[in-house]
């Protein structure tokens, strides 16, 4: 059955030209995932999303619309699933957050000259992070497969084109970017800047009001975790995420989420408090679940390594009712 | 005489409360220029601004508007300065390039980690040039202020307070941030985060159409480039910077901009060739005229030591012209 979000969706990828690199894109997933051919049913791949989508206002883009989201949800997490085991594709926003790189890029108060002394060579304070950061990355490197987006549209181009090639295995879509939910369609994009004068602005490209006021309307994105439910991955354990600043949506919105699309859990977490509490609503279940670290935990561990284990948990069931 | 522009521009102060950084932002630039304080009359100074600000659409921002400045026109341009003998005041977008740190931080395909081999040391290709930018950073770091922004709110209040403190010299205003020229006024700002779907609008925070388009409303950003050049810093020799993607505006928008506020200089360039060419434009010439890089010194030089070059020999006749 065709409904109205189905055909919104299909025109989606019609009006919106793909970009360029996708190809290259697509055959460096499919060569990530051929050399893992030989594990079949107990194949542990997970897709990561991490990092905010931008939404161009121009064709020649000089101002887009973007989202705080640094990465850390999803850079934190795809190391816990490598350390899990896991073949890891994490496709995050260009210069976001990426697993063990993410630690010498969190503080505001230490540039990259900062790590070295006067003769260029690295602090002491320093050295036993990097040394144990790189031996991480060296370690899993095989098992890690980096891939950029920036607007939202590379997102979804890439998403579509991945989760296909995926199809047929009970793998995991860990879906924390943050996707925007509003966008300007490519055939209603200014070609060149938005003026800030009226005298500038073309007959065809009129965005200001009589009182020099900028009008922007944005259509919303159409729901894709739908189509990726139902048809694009319809065998893998899907996850999405929510991230709510009012503390009274927060629930309400994740279980919506699951009622619209059927797939198999949301993660919510409210913005002050996403690094030391996350809710879990997993189908079926009456009620959501909280994971928290405690305060004497802080130091030493991280949320994501809470929320990866409880997942990768309820992935081994996933994959056992397939077979 | 007081004008509707005037009482914008005041007003704006008033509905937009300042950073809560702000006292500890001017008093390290109160620290900084009286360090230079036995230098008076041939004070070498230059306040530099540096990428984009930010437009929050929610106080507890979640999504933003922003601009595509990485920083490199600024970050290039105060290592210039630097290199004249200058005192440089850098205010600049948080996380955008820093001088002598944006050598490192220009690579889509070098993460942190890529710099250092399996031991953990430097790898062999990068040591010079690390060493290098290090030893400059150290040389000058005593003629440089390191100051952030965030939105664009931050930058003016900033802007006004470090001008207003350098009022009574002959410095230069090298104003090479992408200031948006659009913003949300704080009283008319949603507390939450935007929602995607009617049922969970607030009825005080309505932004959504009947057709579920976002429609979003932003006040022009008043002109406060005007108020900088009468008032808050009437004796600096003040450049301001266009960038435009339309060939055709390029020159009829910087010389309006020279119109409309009675400063010094416009520097204007296109995108695409932002980093070859670039077209000045000075108070009472009759004509532009344009500094280009040559293919072959492309590699050797940057296009703002072209610029630099010239604004500082402008700024000497600037600082005889008041003795």
């Amino acid at each position: 059955m065709s409904t109205a979000g189905d055909l919104l969706e299909n025109k989606y990828f019609f009006v919106n030209p793909k970009p360029e690199y996708l190809d290259d894109l697509i055959s460096k997933t499919q060569d990530f995932v051929n050399e893992q051919n030989n594990i079949t049913t107990d194949d542990k791949l997970v897709l990561v999303t991490s990092g905010g989508t931008s939404v161009p206002l121009e064709d020649n883009t000089v101002r887009f619309i973007d989202n705080i989201s640094a990465g850390t949800r999803g850079a934190s997490s795809a190391e816990q699933f490598l350390f899990k085991g896991y073949k890891v594709i994490f496709l995050h926003r260009q210069f976001s957050l990426q697993p063990f790189n993410r630690h010498f890029n969190k503080s505001i108060n230490t540039s990259f000259l900062d790590y070295f002394d006067t003769n260029g060579e690295i602090k002491p304070k320093y050295k036993e992070e990097i040394l144990k950061m790189k031996k991480l990355s060296e370690t899993y490197k095989d098992n890690l497969l980096i891939l950029p987006f920036t607007t939202v549209n590379d997102y979804l181009w890439s998403l579509r084109s991945i989760a296909v090639l995926l199809n047929s295995r009970n793998c995991i879509f860990y879906l924390a970017a943050a996707v925007s939910d509003f966008y300007v369609p490519y055939d209603k994009l200014p070609k060149h800047k938005i003026q800030s004068r009226a005298e500038f602005q073309k007959e065809s490209e009129k965005h200001l009001d009589d009182t020099g006021k900028l009008v922007l309307d944005l259509d919303p994105v159409p729901k894709f975790l739908r189509k990726l439910v139902q048809t694009w991955a319809n065998r893998s354990m899907i996850i999405s995420f929510k991230l709510e600043t009012d503390p009274e949506l927060l629930i309400a919105k994740a279980k919506q989420a699951l009622e619209n699309y059927n797939h198999q859990l949301v993660i919510g977490n409210l913005l002050h408090s996403r690094n030391r509490e996350v809710m879990i609503l997993a189908e079926n279940s009456e009620k959501e679940h909280w994971l928290r670290l405690s305060e004497k935990n802080e130091e030493s561990t991280c949320i994501e390594e809470l929320i990866v284990d409880e997942i990768t948990k309820t992935h081994d069931f996933w994959m056992q009712s397939w077979k």
